[in-house]
């Protein structure tokens, strides 16, 4: 399908002529089947380059619509266990002037969502809470925190209405936002709420109206997609102002031509995903907690990072103290099985700990944990191969 | 080929198992080949999601690396001819508090070097001129322009070396950038000279350490290569802050996962184009010739947009007076023939009319022309055929 689209459809869907027109509808219905899956509306897909991209435009881009239009400290909310994307792009606003809340978890890697209340603030213009976790797998309870920001926000708008008289203008007052010209333009009240769910679009059907996600960023390559495609979903009216700019597609929100047979393949893993969710789920749940307690038998001494309950179907995430992971990771390969130890951009910087182990107050486990990721083509049996490839490998040390 | 690295190298290059090493080296040879091709180190090649990204890092990114250094009012020198990419760009940039200088072209659609070097001044930190641009397909004379940045550099220094007692710091004169952090290290005086040689790259060799280009772009889709990913060449020690934020990917300077199977394309599409500069540039322009030659023969009241001469081997760019550009193309599209007016992205706008031709001095035709582009597959048969349709639609008007 892919491949059919990348040798047939090599027009520019914005140009006149037929084949950019044949490019327009495939674009417009792999839109439309991605927002129908989401519980969107096409308009509010944006096709980027791929999460970090996502995550980037959801932060950067709602943070510096907001100050544009007047708020000089725009205030967010966000975890201390989100991706890279996210935390770095945090560390930028820092760094432009706003203020950033990075909550901590509990010891199984779960955000309260009454801490997240407890964080918000007239100036918070964004919560970001990732979906579940890239590392441990633990899934958030987002459906309560997109209930803490919408109340917040009709608080809010409550307290606008009645003391209107007192306010000086919109933006100082917290509430609407009102942004033009070259951006996303913005008619709604802050804060917003970010889930980056990379991670659980795989395992979760993901309904952003129910559960109260104004944006949400996807990967291609973590749903069995084509690489260098990701998505943002915007709510219509979220203010945001695009990280480049130049031919106005997509909104003039991510301008560039858009990359159609990604865009095609990335529109057919969602649907393969829609079918598979619950099946895939439930087989995977199973050879996960086989697995799991496989290695707590083999290994007493392990322990398992992050919860067992809300955990993803295809993460186990464990702690052998006192071993490195980096070795576990090496020698595990001579053995043919490919698995990590905390996360793949991490292993960039010199610390190759895991800041999410940290974060559960297991600093003694960030360096000797090995993240095991189960797929499509994990079979029970592979399990009892890495259990006793793990044997050999453990008597080594 | 690219198929073959989409299904076989699906690990993350920075991964330390064994298909994440074999990722990696598959990467490295990548860059090692492209930046071989152009004259470059392999660091100072980095890979985007295609030109419209590269443009926005080359304009935004030096323009911010230097206003955060500590200069206030960065000045950017460009033409009044550039992609939206570019232009859209740096009216981002008068959003921020920098000015741009919009360099006129002549009738024929060239820059002239000389107008460049007037218009430097000691805050300009970026001279961003097209090598060859979309619409008409002139080719700037990229050679003199950096020479003319080279020595306005080199005559700065030596002021600043003759006068620092009256220097306070290296930004405030004009001189030496200093950056760290999550941003490319800027060690180099500026201004840069940035070119955007999408359109230019399978005509023409471009060694940018002959032509003075500190900062390159380039588009997979340009050059028969995959959509989604694009180069920016940037010179080691050119400052720059990264357009998004993350794992810290590619220097810092580009963060998230590399899209390793379009990348590998993009390697063999520039080997391919490497082989076939000199006979595709001379079969091509052969026909071009005889193309502009026929249509200008057919149709008397007819000009051609831009220098014929100094002009890409691919492109014909014609006006017609008094006939709609927009009718053109749809009614050459029912004779089976897909040519463009204007650009592509200006599509997207209200307005059909292209302000390239405008620029020329040419309003009447700015919506009165077609732009022909031939390519790998285009024999002299086709402009006959071409001419064949153009003289039955013409007598519809």
């Amino acid at each position: 399908m892919v491949e059919k689209t990348a040798r047939e459809n090599f027009a520019n869907p914005s140009a006149l002529y037929d084949e950019g027109r044949a490019a327009k509808e495939l674009l417009g219905g792999s839109r439309r089947k991605i927002a129908e899956s989401l519980g969107a509306r096409a308009s509010e897909i944006i096709f980027t380059s791929g999460g970090t991209e996502s995550d980037n435009m959801a932060v950067l881009g709602v943070f510096q619509a907001v100050k544009n239009s007047g708020l000089s400290n725009p205030h967010i909310v966000t975890t201390q266990i989100e991706h890279p994307a996210v935390l770095e792009a945090c560390h930028e606003i820092e760094r432009r002037g706003g203020s950033v809340t990075y909550l901590p978890v509990s010891r199984e890697g779960l955000v309260a969502a009454a801490d997240v209340a407890g964080a918000l603030k007239e100036n918070t213009v964004l919560v970001s809470v990732m979906f579940a976790n890239n590392e441990i797998g633990t899934i958030q309870p987002i459906g309560e925190i997109g209930k803490v920001v919408k109340n917040f926000r009709a608080e809010k708008m409550g307290r606008m209405e009645r003391g209107t008289k007192l306010q000086v203008g919109a933006i100082s007052a917290g509430g609407h936002v009102s942004t033009k010209g070259n951006v996303g333009t913005g008619t709604l009240s802050f804060p917003f709420f970010h889930s980056d769910a990379c991670q659980a679009v795989l395992y979760k059907k993901i309904d952003v109206a129910k559960l109260g996600i104004d944006l949400l960023t996807l990967d291609g390559i973590k749903m069995y997609g084509p690489r260098g495609v990701g998505i943002l979903y915007r709510r219509v009216g979220v203010p945001m102002l695009p990280l480049f700019f130049g031919g106005g597609q997509q909104g003039g929100l991510r301008s560039g031509t858009e990359n159609l047979p990604a865009i095609v393949g990335l529109a057919k893993a969602f649907e393969l995903a829609d079918k598979m969710h619950e099946s895939e789920s439930a087989r995977l749940s199973k050879i996960r907690d086989y697995a799991i307690a496989q290695i707590l038998q083999n290994f007493p001494q392990t322990k398992i990072n992050g919860s067992p309950i809300e955990r993803l179907p295809n993460n186990i995430n464990i702690c052998f103290p006192n071993i490195e992971g980096e070795f576990l990771v090496v020698a595990l390969d001579v053995e043919g099985i490919a698995v990590s130890h905390s996360s793949t951009c991490r292993t960039l910087k010199e610390d190759s700990s895991s800041y999410v182990i940290s974060a559960l107050g297991r600093e003694d486990c960030s360096a000797s944990s090995l993240r095991i990721t189960l797929g499509r083509g994990t079979v029970k049996k592979d399990i009892d191969a890495l259990v006793k490839a793990l044997n050999r490998v453990i008597n080594l040390v």
